[in-house]
């Protein structure tokens, strides 16, 4: 065939290593190129907007639905972290294909739905883009470490973005002034300053800025048995707080099914179709406590639910 | 800070291998996924549905205005390949990002443009999406003989594509009557059944369909010297004949500059510069000899030519 | 410096992708090159070489006393596992650095013992030497399966090579009818042919054949509970039997401790001091039931156990 | 079969990246673990140990008997580098089996020619070993500035260390005295010191010091053409120089059919073969001016030499 000449050229892709190794955790993360610029063009609100970050979430919807094999997703400010389970075998598991195709998926739907975030802005070049990583974590206790990493992450930079800006906007301070200010402040601190100057209670800021975003197939809820009295009293300590035991015994009150050996290709499709079949949630909770994982048991376990009526 | 205990997740990024080796000329080429279904969905021409190519170069020249380190681009179908010079330096060369960066930078303009080429058919989900990979190649000889792999590949598989569509369009044969018609046949036989059975002379169809979409940013053409008899025959070959000896005189046609260390970073920077203003260019041409390159020489040299007027 | 205007090359190190995964049981595997015309040269017996596969093990108990992060290895014929602990840092888990390592021990070794084991075969170029390769496992469960992987094919190998071995030995037979005798039987066809035909008991030949050699840190055994009757019946199911619950069970059955957070660095020496000093263990046992793992928690919880007197 | 259980944990050796990428040199560098122990142990000489560098040269010499792939060796201290051709496709260029085949051969023969060169000093354990790492240079350029950097490395090293222990064992300085001496001294100085204080001119110590040792298939002297005067000026300027331009005309001086497509398996294993035959020098050379590689053509063509009688 004439093409056999050139084609050598195909050999040089070989040593591009992508495979993810298999029984580990699939992160992918996206971030917005910047973003910084986009949010002065645009006009964003600070020290959130809104609009922008429920247009990121319904983008994430568009990429849940695309995908099925992904069980949970979290986002805050302009990044998203994608999970596929570690049995998960989509695209065999190669990481530059997994990773442009959460990417542009995600890019797609983040253009398409602008308008219905955005009404009165139309988009105009240069355009929004997102870059992208993928991460193997081989336990559930780095896979929860990670979601918890990005919670403490959401928490530590929305209350300093929010004492920030109230220090601007209501405070009649620059930016620099601000910036001075909240210099060498720890969470108390910055508590303090909201509370005592401006009458903000932190705590009853919008769930959707101070916890971020959870997304994951919505399954009817678990319950779970009543803690002995001192277990309780460990798992409600204060935010972020994780015991590692805690997650251990977590390990234990999965199934049994997720110890044993990734289904057959069959039974996995089976899977598939039963997942692709549940609502999409998107909320603004506590992943740092077990209690999210434990009456989900679907995320870990990778078996879907009981579907609600 | 709270966040410590957790942020031992971040190590776990170091194990993806990500630095593309330095020196090489870098390909990222990216494909749509699924496009089989989406040409249906929204009724594409067959065998070349001209809106598409011309969205898909659309996208490709606003991926080209936002990252000025893309020395050449090629499109065919719904694949796009896209070159960053040897001594590009962009993001330090990690893999991840100058793909992520490249497919939705392209997705992006994709879905912002699709309403300019298809205005009676808006889109709905699922989105067009698209997957990416990196390659390496050391020399100018394999970045070429890349280069002529995909355009050896547009050239067979339009002549094959016109010809099926033809005996089904005007032939009225159904698919697989077309396909066991082909079965086994060479491009001269596929050229005599357009021409004899049709009066289609493949010689006279749209460039855009027979040669893609060369991207570049377009400088004043170089002259180049006439070439010896025996030269210029060798040359004239036919399609797609390359000589590797050509090859190498044409690196030696390079200023003598290309064979010296990379730019110092003040130096790229203003090159970044000079390459940012030129038009981007997309022609339907052949690129598979020499005469492309030599009068073209800032693509492989990376440094700008001069500016048209 | 004058040495600056070459010392760029060095950048190009860092695009070998080299660390591997966080929280993995690392396998190095080796293999000896091109043994089977080191076997014809230095006459090693059929099937078995008892001199040779005492110097390999000799040569894994010197890798073992040269580093002290080995927790197990597992050698048969002329291939060596060594498994690091999924915790342990040792050369921050390049993985170059940890194959050549063990590569170039066990080959240093090897060549030194050489004499001790084959007094009257001087060694002469070409040399013995091993290549090598690491992998990563992410559970106990994948590592147990590769363990018993490599059990499974000692054995499979052995009772091939010993009957094999026998018809041509005892039975007059060239090789090509011996391998022709064998071709489509099952374990069970060749244990008859041992006995039948040669009044061989497959299960009389010696451990080091048919178990391969295991290679542990000898602390004193662990007691395990007595099993309920239904359980140990399917534990003392026929070899090679692996029942994933039971390893399951195993995972809960180690100390709590290895459930945690990897120690830190001063513990994680002190915990290298006490492995240090226990004795180098090498046996002929079961390493596919749970029995050899349970009374000997500390090579998968990476805490030295109680030092034998 | 039995096996096919467990066998799927092969599947984990994917993941592992391992092909090195087509078309680029393949440098092999192993380093001496440990080594400052080591010499130490047997007491080496200081600064420098004829008998233990003229055996990591005849250990280097066995892995180039046994390696006819090879083309170059540099060997500094305990340290060698090892090069492959760009053509080369050993292993089929798996970086893991490549670094541990060079690594435990120079291991093995290390350990085999021990007695020869130190005989009164038998070695016992812990017994030398050597790490290495496989890094790929796209270019001649490229390549050819790692080994001026290894031999720049060398010549400074030497100096630093010929007149650190001058003070030592003639000036009856400590070491900690010497290293006071020696801090901010540039190279001058350090000649300086040797001829003024001592009567020692750094000119006259032996080229296997001040060199290095240089490893290669030894074929007939190829002649080059004389210079021009304005060229041989540049070309004799000063170590360490080295001229891009100059480097790019001895690309030009290469035998034309470098530049041409790799051989075909039939001719590149006739070729290994011619290789095979030569005999294996050892030189204390320059190997960053040009002279070295213009007379020695083979060693960048890849394609052997007339042989010597």
């Amino acid at each position: 065939m004439a093409n056999s000449k050139y084609e050598y050229v195909k050999s040089f892709e070989r040593s591009q290593p992508d495979i993810l190794l298999p029984n580990t955790w699939i992160v992918i993360r996206i971030d917005g190129r910047g973003f910084h610029k986009l949010t002065a063009k645009y006009e964003f609100e600070k020290p959130n907007d809104r609009r922008a970050l429920e247009l990121m979430n319904a983008a994430a919807v568009g990429v849940f639905k695309e995908l099925p094999d992904l069980v949970l997703g979290y986002g805050i400010s302009d990044e998203y972290s994608f999970i596929f389970h570690k049995d998960c075998n989509l695209f065999e598991r190669r990481a530059a294909k997994l990773i442009t195709t959460v990417a542009t998926t995600f890019t797609s739907h983040y253009i398409y739905l602008w308008q219905t975030y955005f009404p009165g802005k139309p988009l105009t070049p240069p355009m929004p883009s997102f870059d992208g990583r993928a991460v193997m974590y081989p336990s559930v206790q780095n896979l929860r470490d990670y979601m918890s990493w990005r919670q403490v992450d959401c928490h530590i930079n929305n209350l300093y973005n929010t004492t920030f800006w109230t220090l601007i906007q209501r405070g009649g301070m620059d930016a620099a002034a601000a910036e001075q200010r909240l210099s060498g402040t720890v969470s108390s601190d910055k508590n303090e300053i909201l509370f005592k100057e401006f009458g903000i209670n932190y705590n009853n800021e919008d769930n959707l800025f101070k916890k971020g975003s959870v997304v994951f197939r919505d399954f009817e809820l678990v319950d779970i048995p009543a803690k002995k009295p001192d277990q309780a009293a460990a798992s409600s300590a204060d935010h972020p707080d994780n015991d590692p035991t805690a997650t251990a015994s977590l390990d234990n009150a999965q199934p049994s099914s997720t110890a044993a050996q990734p289904l057959s290709k069959t039974a996995a499709e089976k899977e598939r179709k039963r997942r692709a079949k549940a609502k999409i949630a998107v909320e603004h909770v506590d992943i740092i406590k077990d209690d999210f994982w434990l009456r989900r048991p679907w995320i870990l376990s990778g078996r879907a639910g009981k579907l609600k009526e």
